[in-house]
C-alpha cells in the first residue's frame, strides 16, 4: 500500500473534482504543503498579489468552471484578508474551497505566542470563528485518521450547496501520511433528492404550463451556480414561449434566440419589456435571486398565484412548495416529462424602437456611446466580466451574441471584485475552451483601484484579457447616490499608460489604448491587437465624472424622495442626457454631455 | 437646546479624544454621515484605495498619535475587507475605531435582500459576528436614546484597553438628532485603578530594586501602546542601570543613552548582549510581549524568580502578581517612590567589536551594506516604519538617533501592513510635529505588492515620505524558510520607475532612485531631495533574491532540525556571507555575495 502526505491527498481530491488551478499567497504555515501541488499532475499554482485578490480570482474561476475555485492562505493574516472574497462567494453561491494553513498542533495546544496570533495565551482558532457565518462547512483537521473523510465531506458540500467551505490544515498534520488507495473511490458529489417530491413537482409544473394560455420564463443566475445552464436552455427551447432574463441571469440563455425579449428588471426595464412580461398568465422563474440590485429595488412584481419558482432546492408552484429537490435533476425530469412539441405558439412581443439618446453625437465620449459600440465588438465565445458600478448598468442594455458568458457580482456588490475575478475567469475559460473566445473586463477607475495589482499577475501569466476601464475620476455611482462634489467620492488620479510597464508587459505602448471620443473608441476596437489579443490589452475610456447610463439614473431616481430631491438639488435633472429623473426614459443611452 | 445628527455627534466625540484624520472608503451605507466629517472643525477625511489599506493606515495613525486610528467602511463588503487590519490592531494593541455604515433599520427588520447581503432572508448582522473575536467592544446602535452613550462607551474602551472597537451605525439612524449639549461632558478616558494594589506593587518593586546588586531593564512595545513612553524613559534614567530593548521595543528608549546596551533578542542577539543581560540578578521588563518573533523563538530566557514584569494591567514581582493596575499610572507612582539619586552604579557592558561581514566589499548591493548605510542616513525626529520581512531583521542592527520612533508589526506580521500603515504614520507625525522629522518606510517588493496602490494616496496628499523598497525578486524570507526555488515564492516582476508616474507624482523621475551597488546607494542618500524630501521619494534597492542579514539567517537556523536540514540541502550554508547556520555569527552583516 503506497502512502501520500495529507497535503498531497487534499490536492489530489480537489483536482479530482475538476480543479486545475490553485490561487493563493504563500505563508510560513502553508509553504510545505504548497509543494504537493506540484506533485499532482494537471494541477497548477497561480500566486496572487494579495489574499483578497486570490479569493476573488478563485471566485471567478469557480463561476466559469462550475467546480470550486480554490484559494490557499496562511493562518490569520492571509485567512482574514481573503474573508470578504469568501463572503462574496457565499452571497452569490459560488463554489469555493478556502484552504488555510494553520500553526502546528503543538503550537495550538500550548497556546504559543506564535506570530499572527492575538494575546498572551492565544487561541489559534480565533480566526476560524470569524468565517463561521460565511461558509457552508469547515474541515477542522486535527487527527490523521479522520482527516481524509473530513476533506471529502467539505468538498462535497462546496459542490452540493454551491458555496464556500473551509479546510483548516495544521502545518505538521499536512506532512502525515495516508493511504493512496483512498483516492480510488471518487467523492460522491451527487445530491440527495426526494424522488417523490420531484415527481410531484414535475407534475404540478407540467399541469400549470398546459393550463396556461400565455406563459413566460424568467431566467436568473442560480441556474448557472447550480450547474443547470444546459438544462435551462433546453427547457426554454422546449416550452417555446417568450422569455426574459434578470440582470444577474443575463447570458445564461441565448439572447439571439427568436423568443428572447430582454432584461426584465421591474420598473427600470427597456420600454415594452414590462408590458410584455406582465401580459403572461404564468411566469416560470429559473434560479431566481430577488435582490434589490437584481430587481430595480424589488419593483419586479410577481403574482405568486401565477408563478412557478424553480429554485436550487425547492419548487414552488402557485404557492405550493415542493422541497428536497435539486434544480439540475428537476429540470432534467421536467424536460423528459414535457411534450416534445411545444404546447404554445406565442409570437415574440414587439418592443417600441429605442429612443435616440440626446447626447449621441456628443464631442466627448459618453456612456450612451460606449455600450452600443461595445455591443458590436462582442463575439460568440466571449466571457464578459463586469464591475458593480456604471459598467453593469451599461452592459444590461447590450444584447449578447450566442455562447456569451457574463459574470457580475450584482448581489454582493464588492467593488474591486471584477478585476481580480477576471484573472480566475480567464484561467477557467482557457481550461475549458483554449484559444476560442476572449475574456473582457469592464470596470471603472474607482473599483479597479482596490485590486489593481492583480493586473500584474495577468501580465506575468501572459493572459490575453482585454480590460476596459472607464475613467470618470472617481466613484460615479456614489456621486449619483450622494455627495456628487464631496471629496470622499474623488479617487487618486491614475495614469493608466504606466500600468502595463509597471508590470513589465512585453509591449506596453502597443497594448494600451485611450479613447476620449467615440471615433477614438471605434478606431481602438477595430485594431486586430484588440480584436484578437495576443497579450493583455488595456483600453481606457475617459468620460465625464457625472456621466452615466439612463438605466443607472432611473434606478437611483426610484430610490425614494430623499435621493430624488438630492439629485434635483445637484442639478442632475438636466444632466442625464435630458431625461427627467424617474421618467421612463425609453431608450438605452442618456448620459452627461461633456462640459 | 441645539441638536446635531448622531453622525455628527460620533465624529465630534472621536475628534474630542484627539483624532484629526479619518481613513476609509465611501459606500452607499455611509455616504450621508461622511458629510458630517466636514462639519467638525479640525477633522479631515483621507480616502483610501481599499478598506484593508484604510485599516492599516488607521493602525499606523493610532500607533504614532497615541489616540485611536479611525477607519470607516460600508456594510459587509467594506467591513470584512478591513478585518485583517483590525485583527492586527487587536494583536498589537493599537487603539482603533472601526465605524461601519450599516443598512437602515427597516431593511434589517424586514430581512431585505439588499445588495451586500447573504441569502434570501438575510440577517444583516451576519458580518458583525465575524469581528466578535477581533475587537474589545462594539456599539451596535439601534436606538437614538442610547446611541450617544454607547458611542462614548466604546471610545473609552478603545483608549483604555488599547485595541480595536466597532461602531455599527445604521444609515437612517445616523441622521436622527441628539442634543449638542452632550458634547460638553468629555468622555471619561481614565482607567479604573486599584490604588491599594498599585501601592503594594510599587513597594515590592522598589524593595526588589534596592536589594538587587545588578539590575537590568528590558523595554518593550506595550509601553508605547499604553501611552507610557515618557514614564518609561524617565524611569530608565532614574534607575540608571544597563538597559536593553526587545525587537518590538526598539526606539521606545533613547538608544544614544550611555547605559543602552542593545537589542536583547535571546539566542539571536549581537554578541555580548546576552552575556551582559544574563549577568543581572534582576530583570525589570516594561510592556513585555513575549512572541516568537520578538524573542528569537522564545529563546530569551527569564528566570521568573529574578524578574519584575510591569505589564499593562498587572505587575508581577518575582512571581507575585498585583492586578488591576495600569502601566502609565504605575510607572508614575514608581518614579515618585524611587530615590531621586540612583542606587546602582553599573558600567555599561563592553561588547566585542563587530565582526566585519565577508561581503562588505561585494560589487553588488547586499543587505550587509544596506543597513549600516541607512544608519548614517537617520536623523533625530525620524519615524521609521518597517515591514515584516528582511527589513525588520536588518533594522534591528541599527542604532537609532535620539527621538526616533519605530513601528513594525512584528507580532501580528501581516505583510503589506507597512506600506499602508505608513500613510497613517505620516499623517499622525505631521499632526504632532509638522515639518520637523521625516517618515521613512522600509519594505520589500513581495510585501509592498499587497498594498502598493496606497502609494497613490500618499502622492495625492503630497506627503513627503521616503520609501525604501528592497527588490529581491520575491518573498525572500519565505525562500529561506521553505521552497527557495519554488515558483510560489516568486512574485510579479515590477518596474518601480513607473509607480510614481502611475499616480501622477509631480516630479516622478527626480523622485525615483535605484541602487544596485553600495556606491549608488551612498549617492542617492546624499541627495538633498532624499535627505530633505519635498515630496514622496522612492528608493529601490536591488539585492540578490537569496540575500539576507545574519540576523534572519540565524533566526531561521534556530527553527529546528527540519529547517536546518532544508537550508543545508539548499546550499545556504555557503551563501549567508560565509556564516555557518546556527553559528553565533558575531556581527551585523552577512548576506549573499552577488552571483
Amino acid at each position: 500500500m503506497s502512502e501520500i502526505t495529507l497535503g498531497r491527498y487534499m490536492w489530489e481530491r480537489i483536482h479530482q473534482v475538476g480543479v486545475d488551478t490553485i490561487f493563493g499567497v504563500p505563508g510560513d504555515f502553508n509553504l510545505q504543503f504548497l509543494d504537493a501541488i506540484f506533485h499532482v499532475e494537471g494541477l497548477q499554482w497561480v500566486g496572487n498579489q494579495n489574499e483578497l485578490n486570490a479569493a476573488y480570482a478563485a471566485d471567478g474561476y469557480g463561476r466559469i468552471k462550475g467546480v470550486p475555485g480554490c484559494v490557499v492562505t496562511t493562518h490569520g493574516v492571509g485567512e482574514l484578508s481573503a474573508l470578504n472574497g469568501i463572503a462574496g462567494a457565499m452571497s452569490e453561491q459560488v463554489k469555493l474551497i478556502h484552504v488555510v494553513g494553520q500553526t502546528t498542533r503543538a503550537m495550538q495546544k500550548n497556546h504559543l505566542m506564535i506570530h499572527h496570533s492575538i494575546g498572551d495565551k492565544p487561541d489559534h482558532q480565533q480566526y476560524n470563528k470569524a468565517s463561521v457565518p460565511l461558509r457552508y462547512a469547515a474541515a477542522e483537521l486535527w487527527d490523521i485518521k479522520t482527516a481524509p473523510a473530513e476533506i471529502d465531506r467539505v468538498i462535497r458540500q462546496a459542490l452540493i450547496q454551491s458555496g464556500p467551505v473551509y479546510i483548516f490544515l495544521p502545518l505538521d498534520l499536512s506532512a502525515e501520511k495516508v493511504s493512496a488507495d483512498l483516492l480510488k473511490t471518487p467523492i460522491d458529489t451527487s445530491p440527495k433528492i426526494d424522488k417523490e417530491a420531484q415527481d410531484k413537482a414535475v407534475k404540478a409544473i407540467t399541469t400549470a404550463i398546459t393550463e396556461a394560455k400565455h406563459p413566460a420564463i424568467l431566467v436568473d443566475t442560480l441556474v448557472k451556480r447550480f450547474g443547470a445552464t444546459a438544462e435551462a436552455r433546453e427547457l426554454v427551447k422546449q416550452i417555446n414561449v417568450p422569455f426574459f432574463s434578470a440582470n444577474m441571469g443575463k447570458g445564461v440563455v441565448d439572447e439571439t434566440d427568436e423568443l428572447y425579449v430582454g432584461v426584465w428588471n421591474g420598473a427600470v426595464s427597456t420600454p415594452g419589456v414590462v408590458e410584455a412580461a406582465t401580459k403572461s398568465d404564468l411566469v416560470i422563474t429559473l434560479g431566481y435571486l430577488n435582490a434589490d440590485t437584481n430587481s430595480a429595488g424589488f419593483s419586479r412584481k410577481l403574482d405568486e398565484a401565477q408563478t412557478i419558482h424553480i429554485k436550487p432546492f425547492e419548487v414552488v408552484v402557485k404557492g405550493q412548495s415542493y422541497s428536497n429537490i435539486y434544480i439540475k435533476s428537476l429540470l432534467g425530469a421536467l424536460i423528459a416529462a414535457l411534450p416534445s412539441r411545444p404546447q404554445h405558439q406565442i409570437a415574440k412581443p414587439q418592443l417600441p424602437p429605442p429612443r435616440v439618446p440626446k447626447d449621441k453625437d456628443a464631442a466627448h465620449l459618453t456612456q450612451s456611446q460606449i455600450w452600443p459600440t461595445i455591443e458590436n465588438f462582442l463575439r460568440s465565445g466571449d466571457v464578459i466580466v463586469s464591475e458593480t458600478g456604471t459598467s453593469t448598468f451599461g452592459l444590461c442594455d447590450i444584447a449578447f451574441p450566442a455562447h456569451t458568458r457574463y459574470e457580475a457580482q450584482i448581489y454582493y456588490g464588492s467593488i474591486g471584485w471584477a478585476t481580480a475575478a477576471t484573472l480566475g475567469v480567464e484561467m477557467a475559460r482557457k481550461e475549458l475552451a483554449g484559444d476560442a473566445g476572449r475574456t473582457l473586463l469592464f470596470t471603472g477607475d474607482g473599483s479597479m483601484a482596490l485590486t489593481i495589482q492583480e493586473v500584474g499577475v495577468m501580465v506575468k501569466a501572459g493572459l490575453k484579457i482585454v480590460i476596459f476601464v472607464i475613467n470618470n475620476a472617481g466613484y460615479t455611482i456614489e456621486r449619483l447616490i450622494w455627495g456628487a462634489r464631496q471629496p470622499y467620492n474623488d479617487i487618486v488620479p491614475t495614469s493608466y499608460a504606466h500600468l502595463l510597464p509597471l508590470y513589465q508587459h512585453p509591449s506596453p505602448s502597443e497594448s494600451y489604448h485611450r479613447a476620449t471620443t467615440k471615433a477614438e473608441l471605434d478606431t481602438i476596437l477595430a485594431k486586430s491587437s484588440v480584436q484578437n489579443p495576443q497579450n493583455l490589452q488595456l483600453v481606457e475610456m475617459v468620460v465625464d465624472k457625472l456621466d452615466t447610463s439612463w438605466r443607472l439614473a432611473s434606478t437611483l431616481a426610484g430610490r425614494g424622495k430623499e435621493t430624488q430631491e438630492y439629485l434635483k438639488n445637484e442639478g442632475f435633472t438636466d444632466t442625464y442626457g435630458g431625461w427627467a429623473l424617474g421618467e421612463d426614459s425609453g431608450s438605452r443611452g442618456g448620459g452627461v454631455v461633456w462640459k
